[in-house]
């Protein structure tokens, strides 16, 4: 007979923990609380009307298609929608539908990861990739940026042997930075070069506020890159669509992966979202999202200035996306700030949260796409308070301490 | 520099392969083809009205929820309606929504299996489970049984040391076979004795013909039983819609491999589903759907004994679910016979798709639930006929051979 307990966990959950994100939103769902913790997309911009009469139209016209099941490359009308509206050659063959671009993480991780694999992720990286490359048991490994992105020469010199480099180049997930034009080709280069594979995520490309980003690393090397896409963020996330692009060399088994999965992304929703694009809805609304965001960006930006002064907080000025990075002065902790803060009703999240190697632990990250502008300026002024308090808390703990120190 | 080609793929992808299922079911959508060989439930069940209103209803009163971020557990209704639905006691925190109950299959591979874990499997299996196994690399065992399951004595010889028994005792797909009220008790009190936790399958328990099958095992050894449920076959499996109930022990980790795999199922089809249940339909629903396969069911067997006489063929008669079990008399192979047959224009899944270990080639798998049952009645003549003469060609050239042994 066995232990007392049946069930024996395989070694992989060892690298599975609660998402402390995911802790962190169930505390912001409290009513009054001032989230500028989730990257929830802001509700008003649900093209409710538009799903309502494409569900009926869908349901009406094709209904057995829709609710049967389905190939599991996808249906044919969104991969084509796909591969035309991509800024380089793609065909319909190398798009693949995903349940949310969360499960492209997963596929990719299944086909290219072994367990020790080296995989190089940015330093901080978004954390559904960690969560979703660490269920393979890879050996994950920080190439340091900056505020163009991930340093080419850091990368070169961590490139051999690597599996692939996980990369996010438009208003990163948590920074919010975008890597510049020159940086693309610099880091293809060394990609090119060293014979790197690259995994380039791209949820947030449409969220430009005043110029489109750059060219995709995909369009300069696609025959080294697997292009990672979203419906979430300019349509809805509760659909869960999302999509691949990769060459046709990984196509096949990234396909028999996807099958293992979940057989295929759900018919109702590819047809429904195919329904929606078709109708040419989607260029007029997704201006809309970037005024709605520019405006909320430009709000949190004078309400940081205007409350923060004093504070010793530093942040940056992200060109599109729904994240602002900050840092906290020393000796102030963000994880040991949070709970101050939603105790007086703002929450954000902590930025050590996104690194899979040493932390930062005074960084944290601002959305400002689900506040509204007047719960921005108020919840920028209250997080100013607490950070003010807390930094006078150890002023205070330290002079005790220096006291103590002199009377020992 | 790398050798030519940038990619390196993980060890797991060398067993994965393209699905011959999947390769076979695209021969089928060939119009004219009378397909034994999907698993498609028949689309005529659909409820394409009751979505219909499901849907506007939802868009309307509760579109930002439909269509937002949600947790990975499930939707609660959701949750609280399988609880409240299955034959024993079961919390709802216990309820994990899964896109398909493939998924399912995904996550308890992810959180059970290591490389080279012993995982038992009936003999035949689900292909699909099969796959979603193989992906995290264990020793796949195969465990004889007979028309009523598991064969207890066999189970034992190979329990310890297993991380699970897989098992599909309602309507097994392929063998149709379903595991009888004492041999659950017989499997329940070895898994208890020898510590082996079971994760069981019921996709097909509610099609049952003339009475409900046997209390899930699950019910009879909870705490060492994951359990999975399906509304693919009682509502329509284009909505990717399944479920898991799992021990409290084993949740934690399931869960946070959810996360990492999707992040949620889609919001919208669990909130569309959970009004169409909560309308009360589902009972009245499956009572129609239950009406027609069993009259496809018993078109099928009409048809097989009327047209098999003198072929050899044997199968088998479900109580319930979607498929009948046969066997081609010897020296045919079924796998040869399906290109014949589906030149004559009917298609059948050849046995060897479902075995883990040595495969039975005699096999095939006759669904009954795609064609209608005038299409049941002449595709089984036709595959008569294709069978008549494969026998015919095979004792022609059994002479032949002998014939040249002799000149020998």
């Amino acid at each position: 007979m066995k232990n007392p307990t049946v069930w024996t966990l395989a070694r992989r959950t060892q690298r599975m923990n609660p998402s402390v994100l995911r802790e962190i939103l169930k505390v912001t769902e409290r009513p009054n609380v001032i989230s500028f913790a989730g990257g929830l997309p802001s509700p008003s911009t649900f093209p409710v009307d538009a799903f309502a009469k494409a569900c009926a139209e869908v349901l009406q016209t094709e209904g057995t298609g829709a609710l049967q099941y389905a190939a599991s490359e996808g249906y044919g009308l969104l991969r084509e929608w796909v591969a035309a509206h991509l800024p380089w050659d793609v065909k319909p063959e190398q798009v693949l539908i995903t349940t949310g671009s969360q499960q492209g993480l997963d596929l990719v991780a299944k086909v290219l990861i072994d367990e020790g694999s080296k995989v190089l992720v940015e330093s901080p990286s978004y954390l559904g990739a960690l969560q979703a490359f660490s269920a393979m048991e890879p050996a994950l490994t920080e190439v340091a940026g900056d505020d163009e992105g991930v340093d080419p020469a850091a990368l070169e010199a961590v490139a051999d042997t690597a599996r692939f480099l996980y990369v996010l180049p438009n208003f990163q997930n948590p920074t919010g930075r975008t890597m510049s034009d020159t940086r693309r080709d610099e880091v293809v280069d060394v990609a090119r070069r060293t014979g790197l594979p690259l995994v380039e995520d791209n949820p947030y490309g449409e969220l430009w506020f005043d110029k489109t980003p750059p060219l995709p690393l995909a369009a300069r090397y696609p025959e080294g890159t697997i292009y990672l896409g979203s419906f979430s963020k300019v349509l809805a996330p509760g659909l869960r669509l999302g999509y691949l692009v990769a060459p046709p060399e990984v196509m096949p088994k990234l396909l028999q992966a996807k099958q293992a999965s979940d057989l295929h992304t759900p018919s109702f929703n590819q047809r429904m979202v195919a329904k929606v694009l078709g109708s040419g809805f989607l260029p007029e609304h997704t201006n809309a999202i970037r005024d709605l965001y520019r405006r909320q960006h430009d709000a949190m930006q004078a309400a940081l200035t205007a409350s923060m002064k004093g504070t010793g907080l530093t942040w940056n000025r992200p060109q599109g996306g729904m994240f602002i990075w900050a840092r906290l002065p020393a000796p102030l902790d963000a994880m040991q700030l949070l709970p101050l803060a939603v105790e007086r009703g703002v929450a954000f999240v902590p930025g050590e949260a996104f690194f899979a190697g040493p932390t930062d632990k005074q960084a944290l990250r601002l959305s400002f796409v689900t506040a509204s502008v007047e719960q921005i300026a108020l919840g920028t002024t209250i997080l100013a308070e607490v950070i003010k308090e807390a930094l006078a808390h150890a002023r205070q703990r330290e002079a005790l301490e220096s006291n103590e120190v002199l009377q020992t």
